[in-house]
């Protein structure tokens, strides 16, 4: 009888795991959009000052390479621009997208929306989660990236940087949309280049700013979805054109 | 002829005014939407911990009136709900509304969509920005604030609270938006009841927040405009009827 009773109990245990899994799969691809879950990386080379002479190149209307210390010799070539580790590598600018998913191991996704599911939200900072995202005939990296720019409150920054020159950025527009506790949260924007150095963006805070207690609001069992979707901007297109 | 000069450049100068009062006139009155501009008002009771208490019996399930300290006998009346100044008025909830026109001179404005144009951002911090909102027969109390819940580090918090109770603003969507310099950030949230205390609201960081970084890219010569939009949230209204 005992055998029986934990048979049955058994199988209920069975059913309640196959009802969750699909109630978590059914909240993560909602209309058919596909979800890539990423997981953190503990950033190398980060150092709060890193950008610092970057970012004084750009306001004097200079694109800095990231690695500014570093002398690049010919003016078509750029230094690695993975957001994670110091890298000797420099190239052309086409040749990015191969070195991130060859060296740095950067998955890259194909789709016009797209959601962005980091995990382990709840790891110190800093801390990165990184994709690459290939949209409209160009490839897109996503950056959120967890840091205490106030010591010990840390927060999320996320952004999006085009693999391609300032130019051809401005012909884009990004959105990253947070949904969820009956709370919506939408960050538009003109995608940044990659020419011109994550770090100063997050810095700068032009980006999707989320407080830790707004990010736990959105977070489901530490998990983060940001919907991701990317359109050509038609102002844009339209002054280039002029 | 240095007189004829002199007349041609001052008639030059007052097309030019003439022109940018237009320009600066037609952003905020986009699509016909009610411009209302905010004067800010320096918070004459702000202390960082007085909602702790009030915080503590939410998470108890008790709503706390925003004077925890004072005891309100009959549990129909509720304490004056002004951010703004302490006051020792309490009253029934319909009563609220006069109250806060009448003694304190916030402003009330009819319409779906109104813009929301908070003047001065650059005031030191604690300094709050509210007006009443009047739509679909209910009255909302949207608040601005700057504070510095990290010293040294000011940051904006924006909420919508229904002067109604926590079930009635359950059948509401509030939606905040700021655009411009090409970005576009909103949120959108059910408002909670004025009876909740926007203290802890801010406390808890689960309302739109905006860094001074970010504060200043859609800021436009020292005043901040958010389109504010309320609706009925269907989901909810069938729930209730259910």
């Amino acid at each position: 009888m005992l055998f029986f009773t934990q048979c049955f109990g058994a199988v209920l245990d069975l059913i309640h795991l196959r009802f969750q899994h699909y109630k978590a799969k059914r909240v993560f691809s909602a209309a058919g959009q596909l979800v890539c879950v990423v997981n953190p990386t503990h950033s190398l080379k980060y150092a709060p000052t890193r950008c610092a002479a970057a970012q004084a190149s750009t306001e004097q209307g200079i694109l800095p390479p990231c690695h500014h210390h570093e002398v690049v010799h010919d003016p078509q070539l750029v230094p690695c621009t993975c957001p994670l580790f110091s890298c000797p590598w420099e190239g052309h600018l086409e040749l990015v997208v191969s070195h991130l998913r060859q060296t740095h191991r950067i998955n890259i996704l194909q789709g016009a929306e797209i959601v962005f599911l980091a995990t382990d939200m709840h790891l110190p900072a800093p801390t990165d989660w990184i994709i690459m995202h290939s949209c409209l005939g160009h490839q897109f990296l996503l950056v959120l990236r967890k840091q205490e720019k106030y010591e010990g409150h840390p927060q999320f920054f996320a952004t999006m940087m085009l693999i391609g020159t300032p130019t051809q950025a401005n012909n884009f527009t990004y959105r990253l949309e947070l949904n969820r506790n009956q709370r919506r949260l939408k960050w538009e924007a003109t995608p940044r280049s990659i020419l011109e150095c994550v770090d100063s963006v997050i810095s700068d805070g032009d980006c999707l700013v989320l407080n830790t207690s707004l990010a736990q609001l959105f977070s489901d069992n530490g998990s983060l979805a940001i919907g991701i979707a990317i359109t050509t901007s038609k102002v844009h297109s339209s002054e280039a054109e002029m």
